[in-house]
């Protein structure tokens, strides 16, 4: 395998964006992306995306794009890994060049969600979950977190306002993250009064939809003289049972346990070389579990973490530096393109206030469904 | 690039499964290829699809399958172009076997299209088309190909006969296979005066709808030792406006051009080493326009290989030797992989009545779109 650097990266702010089409969106993440990387065409485009079929009734999403930003004639093809869409696609593009089939490619992870009723959107996303078996049977997506949340306290005998860190640092980041979607500083008082939506999961321990797009540009390594270099040091994805109740452990995030593993070893190192971890907290509950599971927390002790102020970026183990899904928002298909950009804007050290200082190396994990497919990404700075 | 094999196909008949679920029918297809490569398991899993979220209300396809399938903990993706989905997620299983990431992948091409209304199908089939610039117009996916096809027996002077070797020839064909959807041999006089679809498109210039699902195991090709040993000898997938209104020229399929003319290049060969050609007569029309754009026919002759019997199992560009779309039926996401396991049981030599004398070099041609996505295959028998 050839190794492959991100040589651009580009974003939209998460809003609800009325003004702009499902092209428009993810047109000028794009955009940004090539001028960024300076170059003016790729030689294939991967989209994530999950819910373009539903929502805008269009699918075909690859060749919807390389047609609306210029790439006529060009590879192109969508990926699906229902909230997991972003990162799968960036896998899929990562493969590709790896191999030597193309030299370079252009990912963009893509939703806009603002165009229908709640209520569409609601069973839109429950697509992620397992139809027959869970839907069908009258459970929502955030139905399912929450049994998973309250079965965790229940457990390892914590409170709910212990999540609150996960929260409070998330919304703190976003303030100076001007392309987050919600700018707002969360308290332990607030976070323990917001809405109730499914018990124990309130308001504040739910990441916002919106409509959003992030894209990075891929090249083999060789061909990138920028400095600082930004390589994809690792790369892995697994999966778990699609239904929570079928897992041995509902509270394991197996997958992440997988893909994680496998991603130290591709790039030879332990958790503890890690300078930040965007992780994937669609609620406050998966980030504890992803912590777990990826070698940061033993079992049930996630929440440490955050009580410790171990999470800030002047922690020990910075997590969700520019907000989050939590406060950036959470563009389900879109999501995991965001985190890699992150990742990048930190290893060159693009991030102001929120800087983690030093950071040389870079964990994303996006998950799809209530952990049913986790992909894992390290990047590295190897200047 | 790792040399890539095609270990094990897997296939279920086309129907209206009205008793198997989606789990079902994927899952049969991916049984029936993990047993003819004699694995137990596969280090990926990736699965072609288009319409699940609309027909089925499930997403995230490739954790659903390898959850069903026992492949627990194994990476899963869908890949989704359209129509073009099946031979999309080939190529992206491919890539990561090719690049040396993974050691084997199942492929899954899977549609269960019966389970709701014709109209809720035709409306999500036309996701595939532009959804602002073609579908809010009022034109219908087939209404698209029509005007295509109207145009095109303007431009060159054919009648609406002249296309009937297409339907005649597929139908034949799928008469010998046990797989197909439609068993029934067609005339001339009955494609004449078969019912009035899209002028001037009619019931037998169209391929119907289905369920079903195809499959295949692919390796590397040094790990293989069973014989004929049959090789991926080129891949290539290029685009073209989503829109048909937007190409310069839309009697000329730009992206089959563009994949044939990278594939025959990648497998060193020229269009006349070709020993049969799954092409995608999604519309008869489609078949005359792959055959020239491929390099089988020069411009607007294309059915003039149908009128002088060149397509049939002994002619000299057999094509849809398995019923092609028309007869074995399509099922838009798992029709790249029928094509895909159809070719290589022609290469095995077990195509009994149909069968391709001495046939060592296949082509498939997948479509998503009106000619949007197109994804061209060369498999070979290297013994």
């Amino acid at each position: 395998m050839r190794k492959v650097a991100i040589l651009g990266i580009g974003q939209t702010k998460i809003d609800e964006h009325w003004n702009k089409s499902l092209r428009e969106l993810g047109g000028e993440a794009a955009f940004l992306a090539m001028q960024d990387a300076g170059m003016e065409t790729v030689d294939a485009l991967y989209v994530g995306n999950m819910l373009s079929s539903m929502v805008s009734g269009q699918n075909q999403l690859g060749t919807f794009f390389s047609d609306w930003i210029g790439l006529w004639k060009q590879e192109a093809v969508k990926i699906e890994a229902a909230c997991g869409s972003g990162a799968a696609a960036l896998r899929s593009a990562l493969m590709a060049v790896a191999s030597g089939d193309i030299d370079s490619a252009l990912v963009v992870g893509v939703e806009k969600m603002t165009d229908k009723a709640g209520r569409d959107v609601t069973a839109a996303l429950a697509t992620a979950a397992d139809a027959d078996y869970e839907v069908d049977q009258g459970v929502s997506f955030v139905g399912l977190n929450a049994l998973v949340m309250r079965r965790y306290m229940h457990e390892f005998g914590w409170k709910h306002e212990d999540f609150a860190p996960f929260a409070i640092n998330a919304h703190a980041n976003a303030m100076h993250n001007p392309y987050a979607r919600l700018h707002e500083i969360v308290t332990v008082e607030k976070f323990e009064r917001s809405s109730m939506v499914a018990t124990p999961i309130n308001l504040l321990d739910a990441s916002p939809v919106g409509d959003g797009a992030a894209a990075a540009i891929i090249v083999p390594a060789e061909k990138v003289s920028r400095k600082p270099r930004v390589v994809i040091a690792a790369s892995a994805a697994a999966t778990d049972s699609i239904a929570v109740h079928s897992r041995r452990d509902p509270l394991f995030l197996q997958a992440a346990y997988a893909s994680s593993k496998r991603a130290y070893e591709m790039a030879g190192i332990k958790p503890d070389d890690i300078d930040l971890f965007e992780l994937h907290d669609a609620f406050t509950i998966m980030a504890a579990l992803s912590l777990e599971a990826s070698g940061f927390a033993e079992r049930g002790q996630g929440v440490r973490l955050g009580l410790e102020n171990a999470i800030s970026p002047q922690g020990r183990l910075p997590v969700c530096t520019r907000g989050g899904l939590k406060a950036r928002g959470h563009p389900v298909g879109a999501t995991g393109m965001y985190q890699i950009v992150e990742v990048v804007q930190q290893l060159r050290g693009e991030c102001g206030k929120t800087q983690v200082d030093g950071a040389k190396i870079g964990m994303a994990q996006n998950i799809g469904g209530s952990g049913a497919t986790i992909l894992t990404h390290i990047l590295r700075n190897d200047d």
